[in-house]
């Protein structure tokens, strides 16, 4: 069974358990399970993971070459800042992926940078927690076609 | 059976049958024979379609409104120039999803503007031949959704 | 009886019929004959059209030098972005007016850039479908003043 | 009878009584009366004020809300230049029109940013003293429809 | 008893007595009385200004060296364009505060570049009319402290 | 009792005990201390914190929605560089601060975007650690208000 | 006997036949005539074509791949916008050349993006008629090259 | 005897009488005096004027057309920012100077745009008072080669 | 004996022991080793340091000032991002010195900007692994020469 | 016979005789030699001269007024810097070329201002050593044609 | 006797003698002299210098220091582009004025940038030759003041 | 014994024995003697050049590739102009090394670009002296390590 991994960035974590005006009532926890029951369906093993901290992303990242199949990653806010996500997903020679719940198009200026989108194989955005699935589904194939 | 349509931009007719250098061996046939075969297998009704003229391409997504529960494109060149596509594709109230080949955060600097993804729901990219069977997929999600 | 021609740009067929809440409930139909009645009362003949199609506005501009007294232009979306529009405008000899049906002063930052806009005599923008009546006004006297 | 306002910005008091190689022929004068005359057939009552005083055009825009049914402003030089002038006529609920002799579209540089157009409902511009006459025209309709 | 100044800048005097759905019901008279209040409380004498006139506001920052202890200046408009302003309040040696009632962070790209805020110590903006009650607080500790 | 929360950013705990030349004389721990007896005053419970690292102080903006009436931000150099920390202000509902010791105006070019700035309520800067005092009062104000 | 085909782009129809004060008096069909002699000394065949109507260009280009030992075009103002033009251009291994009238170096500041250029082997621009005839002679040189 | 007009900017009336660390010793009533033995040297009849407020020195350099035989000009921060000062001064056909105490190609980013000196005929700046007396010179100078 | 320290920035882990095709075959492990010979041959204790956490390394350049007698830095990807990294190099009086393995002059546009280097003494970069000897002998000099 | 000059910019000297794989096996001496064979065919006489000197650069252009009756320039790396080169051509009334071996139009982006171009009459590039040929066929069309 | 220096920069040689349409009538050699009458007044020994080479240009500033009281220069093109130039100037410690015949703000946009302007202590510009008479005496004010 | 070159750039001969202030104590005279004496110990051959003269630096740095191991180069102003230095540089495949004496990321605006670092193998900058003995050490690595 194929592991992979698929990682939160910043403020990911507030996902529909409180300010349900502004991020949604589904949960991140809601995200997880049919994040499982979908990789269940493509015999995949699933490591789910959210964090605020750039260091532990990129820590991740990198045990990305040795222990996974693939990596899926909403990086959040450090899509626009971070040249140190963007080395890390450089540095991995497999299948790797980045989703948005929304469509960052019609965001504010100081987002329309999109410096981790760089590093990655394709870009999956503005289909709400549906991105996931269709990430995976997207992985499975490059990870297939390798 | 609901209907579904697929517009291709400029010069994806050249796709595969020559300059495969190039564009690649897999030719637009190639795509809308397997996009005809996911539609099938989602019991949708697909109607596939390229050209090379702003304003032909312009009336066609005027005609999804009435006659298309959903709307898949594949604006090439003009992604990012055409803001009368955009116009167009804002005056549409049904599901669409912008799609590209690559992954076109790694292109030259003209073509960094992405007018029209302003004007979509969702967008993949990034995928090759791929991001057509994920669009499928997604739009056909969307429509369920709504 | 003097013959003027009134050119209508990209989405515009979309007024009205439908989409109402975007496009407001005044159809392009609607638009067209209160033009008709306005140039009746100034003894005008009216030649009005629409098109989605760059090349198509740029042929039926070259007509005006020799089969019109004078021309409106509402670019729509191409005002932005025809650098061949602006060149079509700028080699008529004859009166030429640009309208809007909006401000345009307040739109989105890719739609700041009014290219056509240098290559007609006047501009009228914000006052919705009487911005037509305006021109018709104006361009009947720029005809006299020659 | 309804009353409306015409405010004219800074050096339009030099039109046409001389440096008429620059200014045209026409005096600021003669505008009025022209506009006088549009405004008795209209049945309007009208103020026609010029100065070359940003904080003084700021005061007479204030009187606007009591005092007129709507407001005409050239704002000439400081179309390019003054946020307060712009803030006051937001401040305004009446129908307001912003007029231009020339067409500013083929101005310098520093004269690109348009900034006071961005409080108003419509702007006309390139007809020469013609343009103010159409303003009239558009106020008087402005005022109708509400 | 210390004698300070406050000045507010371009269509201040509009808050609150008119066009209460932009500005608020809270009336620059209202402001004056709870400035009054505070400064009465901090045993400090107040003269409380408006003026839409640039002019007028740098003769009044040119008084402040010889007749008060110090200075607080909502600019409105001006913030944005006055590098006259800025100078004035550079020329003054007492102690000098910037205020706005909203958070200007928040606010359009022309209204981005804060030129005045340069020439002052301190700045406090967001807080609505409590931005001055905390501005003459901060005042009185700058007096104090010199 | 209610309770408040102080986050100092990167480099804040250099602050006066050691670099006086460069940072004051005035250390982290004497701000804290002048803010308690503030927080005294009005019948606040103060928790002050200082982190080098933006996880953490992501973490414990979360934490304000469940546990604090109100939080004030000193966020220092992230102030201009980080997103993830306003995405995670904007998540907050409770009434929300940034201060800064010095006037953010008077800096080099790579500080002039101040992104946390657009997350919050209000602003203060310029005071020295005054700012802290000033900002615990606001803070107060606003928590009244509510 | 070899192939050649010349595309004109938008506006280049209304060469010398009229608005001669704009466009001299050297008309499309004097310059084919010219080429057409050159040709006949080189042994070539010629195609010479314009259109204002940039999908029927693409068209036309993606044609030279398989019917033409070569192109020469004079994109005149698509030259400046269109993307989908220099894609096209880039699609074609066949020798290309993009030619000029004027030295376009000296014009407007929207005229100062050459997209098209980028998929062009080589330019000549600034000879008047004179650049189709030199560009001919260029291009025989590439295919004998070849 | 030939009449000329210096007019002097916002804020040089600080010059000298305080704030002498800032402005330097020499006050503008010195420089007036120096100003006039020049004068009265080469047999010319001076007005000096200092204002804060742009819409007054407008109205003055509108007089210079019929009763001055040229004009100094120091617009001082206005330099930079008006657009209406340069109109005015255009609108002058009588030989016009603009003069800076220092150099001002070493000051602040938002001093960088002289927008004032595109009127005039020559600049001198950076030799302090010694400016107004070369100036009056020059403008000598022009006004005997007319 | 005195002790310096060479901090190394993100991803820098991953040199040399894995991706070989892309980041070369020397480890971080092989660069600290000739470190520490070049060290002792300078009779120099070296604490060699690697984190891709931006706060931690935050804390590391804090207790220079007190335990080290000079810092080496490889910001690597932070260089272009770490306005918070700046601040605490520029709190170090210490001899600092940044380093970089490639000459960072060649990189794409987002790593144009390079932050950190404004808050060191001097640079060193494109001599691979030798850029790490070389500041070392820099630094010796630098902390002699104290 | 008439006489032209072709002038060579800095570096050119390099072409050919060594660093081949960079500037191909062509030296400045060949193309100078079939230059010289296509002056004999239209009965020119040439000087052919290379200068690594602006200066001297410039000195040679002055004299092309007096001596020549044209001149072909290629100005290498001057061409994107030399505002000096640009005045010289400038001052020259006869007939004038740039050319470059290269389409510059895909180089790197400090090469994209073009400035000596703004002086010439037309420009040939992107045919290796044939612009040269191709330069002096224009270059004798536009003598013959004065 | 003081000895002062006036260095004209690249194509200034050109002035008058021929190209007069372009240049004027006035020669180089009709400015020395009217310069070198100027000095003798002043009692000042003049060297006036032209040269196309910038590196010529430093050499002869480098000698300023030691053998002339003070340094006129005309910089010509050189102005905009020479940061070498620039810092020659600002090396030298004697008073140093930069001239222009013409106004340089209302130039071409590739001249907007004044470099060599920060090295110096005055500018005067748009005097046509008598920049000249201004600057020597400019000059000799500052040497009589040092 | 190998030969290397250091070539010196604009204004470096000022350097130490005039204008201390502004340059230090430290002649180029003693520079080179201390490179002189490190070349002897590392058993290489030293040319020491300097000029004002970009054309004669070419020239030099031209010479490189017959006559040397590899090259220092000091480019001073040059660095941030010269297209024609970083041609020359990259025609070179010797080791080449640029050094500056001060930390170049600190400077201003103008010096921001840095154009010919982009030729070399390496930058030492910021030692002051001490980068040249630097760059001799890592030279001595480059040329052994070919």
């Amino acid at each position: 069974m194929k592991k992979i991994i698929i990682i939160n960035g910043p403020n990911l974590n507030l996902l529909g358990n409180r300010e349900t005006k502004i991020y949604g009532t589904l949960s991140l926890k809601d995200i997880e399970e049919s994040c499982k029951k979908k990789c269940e369906e493509l015999n995949l093993s699933l490591f789910f993971f959210q964090s605020n901290n750039e260091g532990e992303m990129i820590n991740l990242i990198h045990s990305v070459e040795k222990e996974y199949e693939g990596i899926i990653i909403n990086p959040a806010a450090y899509t626009h800042t971070s040249v140190a996500l963007l080395d890390a997903l450089r540095a991995i020679s497999k299948p790797k992926i980045e989703i948005h719940l929304s469509n960052i198009y019609n965001r504010e200026d100081y987002r329309k940078d999109s410096i981790t989108s760089k590093g990655v194989d394709g870009i999956i955005c503005g289909f709400s927690s549906f991105s996931y699935i269709l990430a995976i589904e997207a992985l499975n194939n490059l990870i297939n076609d390798k």
